[in-house]
């Protein structure tokens, strides 16, 4: 059982005694490129042992790192921009979903702002990584595609996915899009509210996300975790939701009928864990 | 009082012991037409009794007899597709608003996924049958319109209608609507999130319905049950803001200003309840 | 400690025993001028003492009075269209945040229909006051501006401002706007659904606003006071996470480093209070 209190009381102590610089304190490490400059903190995830880039667990434990730094109200950094990140491994050989869902709730929390953006993929725990920042930008190339594709094999959005969804798209396009399945594309996302902007190019998308970076990042960290308070309070699943939600995944994909299925989505897909963000 | 448990131990019981098959237990019976087809169950609701279709006593009951039956957790049913219904029985003269909402309420969380299509009018308890399935689609014919009118003649919808319509178009757009009692096209419907979908053409629709219907139905039923309970968890008003609703329902309508504008509505309508959908 | 509760029992029972004509009832003092016909309430507020019309200590008391006549379930009036108002006084200087977010507060649940229409700017406590209505009607015009300006200089909206918005614009964009502290334009926010409807002419605008204040006047009260209930219940921010969201502010506000951003912000726009609707 992973804590989702990622930061003991002693190592914050440690952080708030010596201050370490910057540069110091987000490194580059692992699967993740960090950049930062101006408050803002550009993160690149890039896992080099996969493929697809998945979140496995090398991508999970250096997020859950980053998460730990963020938490301890560093006022240096007050956005952080993650970029082709991949997402929390899910793997329903060893269903212990307590360290995903647990690792997206922290990243809902953080005081920094944080923003995605997204030029490919992002399906499954990749759509709920999403949708646990405070904003999505993507461009319209027609590799950029999202869904929540849990149903397609008996399974459950096991991090909120599909409760963060009905806020932004209500119950009904939530519905729709979740039990079917089915793939949105950038305009129509953006058209329906799952997303805040699409761009015709990647450029554009990035100079406007830049401006936004350092125009939020000039304001003091209280008042940008003080409003996410006030938001995530009325607009975010509660904790009770999301625990109880993880628990009817488990239970489900226990089921003889949802094991099949996953079984033959791996071998259809000729991938071993889902969620990806490429 | 009736209650909103349909399901007694013994038939449930019984249901799992014999298993009969599926046309013996969906027949068509009543006022409910029924043919299946690959999990997907289409029911059309023709009360031949009435002349505009009305959700009376008879509907009610042949409902409520459908939704036991899939409440069971078949497994052999994973999508219902409404067409042509009528509403839940409101007689302002008989105001016990135990049934209604308690139907429509247990509409909202049978296993199945729900996906209502409409080629006419759904006013007052109409509309609020709509907002109790999952998903909504639509034709643009002038002659499909929706409205929440309870409040011309001095109500409140009692079913929760306006509840859930302020998840799907917010706030501000639900309080003009419903305190206005007025009329919304297909086209806007759509614009603002009211329903999913508006089709030039019935075919159109149709053809879209069927093969959503027909790719959901190709799911796990445990999946859609559990995606629907996290959604409903957070989209859907609480059963306890359903009951007050439905008791403040009732105190308003025992008012002898609202009894005159009901009777005043009654003759100008020629009709004896509300909420159809023709 | 102002109490949220504005009319004793004593002046209840006066009210109902007397029942003043209307406009006895309603009439024009200090910052506010009123009309009235068919029970639409037209309230005007002007503060001559304020040269950008600010909501000041002067028009925020003469806004408890007329809340606390309305709150007496007066049934003679239906509707209340707001117009050229300023909004509750917000000074960082004496932050007793008990009176702004318990007389907006108030204003959400008057038994009447409650209508805003917006012809220049309206940012911080102003945008919240158009928050706490039902209804927001906007012209196009260039100058019309909306924004939650408070971040910029490291503060919180404190009346539930961007706890509103996200049930009308979703938390993806409530947080992008909110946590830049950017203007959105007319025509934007009406895409958004952050205000009900735009209009190329204030007369345009006008016409329309009196027609649906007129229809919805018609019909009885209680059954307007209902429907609010019920979408307020599922809607609107709880009253814990508003208090709990004033609480934050002061907290906030007594940083050094809020002050020092709000002190330069005084300078830079040369006025002593947030909150202006001109």
């Amino acid at each position: 059982m992973i804590s989702p209190k990622f930061l003991g009381r002693l190592g914050f102590a440690l952080l708030l005694a010596f201050q370490p610089t910057l540069a110091a304190r987000y490194p580059s490490f692992g699967t993740i490129q960090t950049t930062n400059s101006s408050g803002v903190l550009n993160a690149v995830i890039n896992n080099t042992a996969s493929s697809t880039n998945l979140l496995d667990y090398r991508v999970q434990a250096d997020l859950a790192n980053l998460v730990e730094t963020l938490q301890a109200n560093d006022t240096d950094i007050r956005v952080v921009v993650f970029s082709k990140s991949p997402l929390p491994f899910f793997d329903p050989g060893f269903p212990d979903m307590s360290f995903p869902p647990a690792l997206l709730w922290n990243i809902s929390q953080i005081p920094q702002a944080t923003i995605a953006t997204v030029e490919g993929r992002a399906r499954g725990i990749g759509n709920e990584f999403l949708m646990s920042c405070d904003m999505r930008f993507l461009t319209t190339s027609p590799s950029v595609l999202f869904s929540q594709l849990e149903n397609s094999f008996g399974a459950i959005p096991g991090c909120g996915g599909a409760m963060y969804l009905s806020n932004l798209i209500g119950r009904g396009c939530t519905l729709e899009y979740v039990l079917s399945s089915t793939d949105i594309d950038a305009v129509t996302a953006e058209k329906y509210g799952w997303i805040n902007r699409a761009f015709d190019t990647s450029a554009a998308m990035k100079e406007y996300v830049h401006i936004l970076a350092r125009r939020i990042a000039l304001f003091p960290l209280a008042g940008i975790n003080g409003t996410k308070f006030g938001v995530n309070a009325v607009s975010r699943p509660s904790k009770e939701d999301i625990v109880q939600k993880a628990q009817n995944v488990i239970s489900v994909l226990a089921l003889p009928a949802t094991q099949a299925y996953v079984a033959r989505f791996f071998e259809a897909t000729k991938i071993r864990a889902l969620g990806s963000w490429s």
